[in-house]
């Protein structure tokens, strides 16, 4: 993505091989800035304090991170002791599960000498094939953007999509998942307009998706989340367009929290309600969603709500009153009953056990 | 309602019969402040600028606006004028369209020099019914979650109830509609756990409910409204009492924006979910919901979040880019096929045409 007429992505290895830049997510989006993080420790902190979020960007991080951590010591006990580290900074992205674990499968079968080049090699080639994979994802997208424009006859109206949370450029190392279907429309001239779920109550709608479609100039109004059943309800989405954390084996989709009020109104009000999902956050072993585990974040997020006051600084204020109780559960389960389909990098399979059999066989080049 | 160990309401009429004195709502639950309206124009405004809110307490403040209006002129014209003046204020509830022609119809028969002392007696009357509706709400939904917590063995857990937006005491004279039953079950010593969605964009929830229910000692925790989907998922919520602003007469449901959504995720999980509606919301003159027009508020509503900073002050910050744009419907509707029944002071009734004959009929104490 170009940002200011300038290539930007929210996560850079430095060409020394000492450190990742990633853009501070914390800051939007009312101020753009970077973090250089150095060792192992900064990426488990960038990861658990949300510098950096989004599943496949998270999976990425953890990859660099245990190059980092490799310039040390590259022995097998550092393998699995950094490992442990960057996997207990959050529990319910599969794509960290899924990047340790290539890391330390392509690292232990090397001499420990060759490790540390080969551990930044693998990261690099993780951050890119997620690039590669989201822009598949997003010219599978693109297909059902452009279905529905064709339908109605291009320039009369736009095509409305709803999406909720960041499954965007800055969730992943580029592109986006959710966002690149409508990052390739939008280039194809095919006019948009996208409803983003401010999400609650972190807000990466508000403050993070907003943004970047802003940056790309893609036309868009931040609603509540309470507002998608209701412009459903009037005719007013056409399609939806989601991320996931982890898409269990029956094709059960955790998600941000609200995810699946969305779904359940996109079934109710039958406006197509697709997942975009790079296949490293396939979760085969967990059989369906329930057995997903699901992050309970601090109170705090909920109760205080940053932004900038009329003077322009950035500061957090309490919406409730004095020691209220609070409960953050992070995500949902999205019922596969529910969606329409998975875009993957792959094609646009169906949320069942059958569909993901035959996206495991596209994978392996055998089927469609 | 006590609070603090004193009596207090909302709205109150001074005994001179020249002011009605308000909470003024905006800066709960940060400071308990009172307004005095003294015309028909400082009505308007509280009711526009939601000083006040919640569709009994609208009614019953419009009719002291016109009783305060009925002090300069009492004529026919000046009767119009000022009901039309009031009427504007707010679109959606009905209970404002309710209490203006109930007020005009009675006034209109007495002569001119009997109108302003009559207008202050109905004011009152229309107060002292929402008051005894809303008790009798309380004394119905008191059973529905008696049956649950009778089920399950008293004081064994408590018993889970969500609420969206505010339909406490804060929006009626008192009592609340789908408070009553609450706090009724609160007082006959049953355990409680009040999910309270904060209710974005304007936090209703968070601010006024979280408030009130702290106040009389409920138990209750904030949730993001993105959260209740998922704690019906995982069996965290035993019933739902919500308001309403305006039932129409197949029983569709037109309440705060996202109430649908909690109102799917109820049918989707077997949770009950049950609409407090005293009568006087009823609107029999509106075939279905989708009829209801839906007030559209200011977008600033939603890109600027109120709350207290570190020292306390109360202020506004910014939570999207700068220059975003975003929408904000007030209300949605809720097909009647998603509501348990409608709990009136007349009793529970099941949210259809057939239901609302019944209620017709036992309003008018010929059947049940």
């Amino acid at each position: 993505m170009k940002i200011d007429g300038r290539p930007l992505r929210p996560l850079r290895a430095l060409p020394e091989r000492d450190a990742i830049e990633i853009i501070d997510q914390r800051a939007l989006p009312h101020a753009l800035r970077f973090e250089r993080l150095r060792s192992p420790e900064d990426v488990y902190t960038a990861i658990r304090e949300m510098w950096l979020r989004g599943a496949p960007l998270i999976g990425a991080a953890a990859a660099y991170g245990m190059a980092l951590g490799l310039a040390q010591d590259a022995g097998d006990a550092a393998l699995q002791r950094v490992a442990a580290r960057l996997q207990a900074a959050r529990p319910t992205a599969v794509n960290l599960t899924w990047a340790l674990a290539r890391m330390q499968r392509h690292l232990r079968r090397l001499p420990e000498e060759a490790r540390p080049a080969a551990a930044w090699d693998e990261a690099d080639a993780i951050a890119e094939e997620d690039v590669a994979a989201n822009h598949a994802i997003g010219r599978h997208g693109l297909a059902l953007i452009e279905r529905i424009a064709q339908a109605r006859g291009r320039g009369v109206q736009p095509v409305r999509v709803l999406t909720h949370c960041n499954a965007g450029f800055l969730a992943t190392v580029d592109w986006g998942t959710a966002t690149a279907p409508i990052y390739l429309a939008h280039a194809a001239g095919i006019a948009l307009q996208v409803w983003v779920d401010e999400t609650r109550p972190r807000n990466q709608g508000a403050s993070l998706t907003a943004w970047e479609l802003a940056q790309a100039g893609v036309p868009l109004a931040v609603i509540a989340d309470n507002a998608g059943g209701h412009l459903m309800q009037r005719g007013e989405v056409d399609i939806v367009f989601v991320g996931c954390d982890r898409v269990a084996a029956n094709g059960d989709v955790c998600n941000k929290i609200g995810t699946y009020l969305k779904a359940l109104a996109a079934h109710d009000n039958g406006v197509p309600f697709y997942v975009a999902m790079p296949t490293s956050t396939l979760d085969l072993a967990t059989p369906s969603g329930p057995a997903i585990p699901i992050e309970e974040r601090a109170a705090r997020e909920l109760t205080h709500v940053a932004g900038r006051d009329a003077a322009g600084r950035v500061l957090e204020v309490c919406i409730v009153p004095e020691g209220a109780a609070a409960a953050n559960p992070a995500f949902d389960i999205t019922p596969a009953r529910l969606v329409s389909g998975l875009v993957t990098e792959h094609g646009v399979y169906p949320a069942s056990a059958e569909g993901l059999r035959a996206l495991g066989g596209a994978r392996r080049g055998t089927a469609a």
